[in-house]
């Protein structure tokens, strides 16, 4: 049971389901973990120069994970307004970084597993934000 | 002159304004600084029970806007699709950091600080989403 | 099976052994999840003033696990005189972190979980670094 | 001036020299900043195959100095153990980065840029370390 449910079970503050937050926090962690390595396995391949543009959206989508984690793992003060748009945020970049590896899925089994971490965070991102308009908040 | 500026004169890529891009992520930096030494701050209070509410949003305000620098830091394979809603988010963080710190800027100078740049950062992303529009893009 | 595992089953380039270094890049990703769960967590407590320190060295632990992390994770032109200083660094702030979080252990079980991420992280940066020793590099 | 003078102008803490503390924060945002951006103007280069040992390594001398930019603004439960071991981490990454920079500063002046931060950053952090010698701590 990763880190993330566990904190989550013995302090939770938020109205947001526990379950799809936790499963969220993975998911970003995971995609941040993928993409960060992605990005290296695409710098040392052969022919760099065709790999630029997924290099960039792996970096990017690393480093909005990286703090979209920080700040879904924030329970005290909990702010809506500040959540929100930076899940949305996440989602978009997940999708058009994915869509980039998707193009070198066949080639290349690292870019096939970063596709497939940044749908999963997608998806957890968007299941999140279906959970917050369910309950009070995001 | 800072290095964002020279960077961007030495090379750059996109068909934004250089001189509104340099001076985001200028603002961008500034108000990371700014909010991660305002969480220190507000945690050294004689009372810092009162300003949890601060320091959560100051930690989310620091690491949105040390993100946003890096995603716009990157000229190379620019793609407004993961640009636009992340620095919508980072504005509406600013935002929000920036009414936090204002509820504590007359007692704090080092909230009234931080609202400033918390300010100065939401326009500055603002001035560039609209810098994007008349361009072709963000 | 973790991304950082199956990544480095993809493409793996160092010479250190990918078992050891996998097992590392989690438990660092682990320790930087419950770092900035536990300064949360104590964020939100009653006497938030008695776990000032804690706060702190969590906010510190989690922002140096995290960047090792993506050190780490950089195989490609790898550099033994870059990773090794900074695993040697997180090694001690682990130690530090975790102490902290062990004087507060039997109160909060969000300090005992995260005693527990900090102390297996410590150990798994000194295994990486004792599997350095003898292959030719960190 | 920067926020991180003006914050520390209004609150601190540690026994360490105020201007050499906040000389290094600046050094430190300045070199975060100049590393990401050599990175990507790497990465856009005709010839790209041979600087991805610079690209590498600027990744990871932006990452190290953003954190070290926070750990270091924190004066709050402030801890010499935690910050003497990353800055020593991270003056011997400026330094590498620094190198590798050198090697690309006369065909490319967004290297050579790169390279005076990092040097600037690797001697700002060397001062402050021989600062703390003197004072209690760093």
């Amino acid at each position: 049971m990763s880190y993330a449910k566990q904190m989550l079970d013995v302090y939770a503050a938020s109205t947001v389901d526990e379950k799809v937050l936790a499963a969220t926090i993975d998911a970003l962690n995971d995609c941040a973990q993928a993409c960060t390595a992605d990005a290296d396995a695409d710098l040392g391949d052969d022919n760099v120069a065709r790999m630029v543009t997924c290099i960039r959206l792996c970096l990017d989508c690393a480093d909005v994970c990286t703090v979209a984690t920080r700040v879904l793992s924030r329970q005290t003060a909990y702010d809506a307004a500040v959540t929100r748009p930076l899940v949305e945020a996440c989602a978009t970049i997940c999708a058009r970084c994915g869509d980039e590896c998707a193009r070198h899925a066949e080639t290349y089994p690292h870019c096939q597993l970063c596709e497939e971490a940044c749908r999963r965070c997608e998806q957890a991102c968007r299941n999140l934000l279906a959970a917050a308009e369910r309950g009070t908040d995001a």
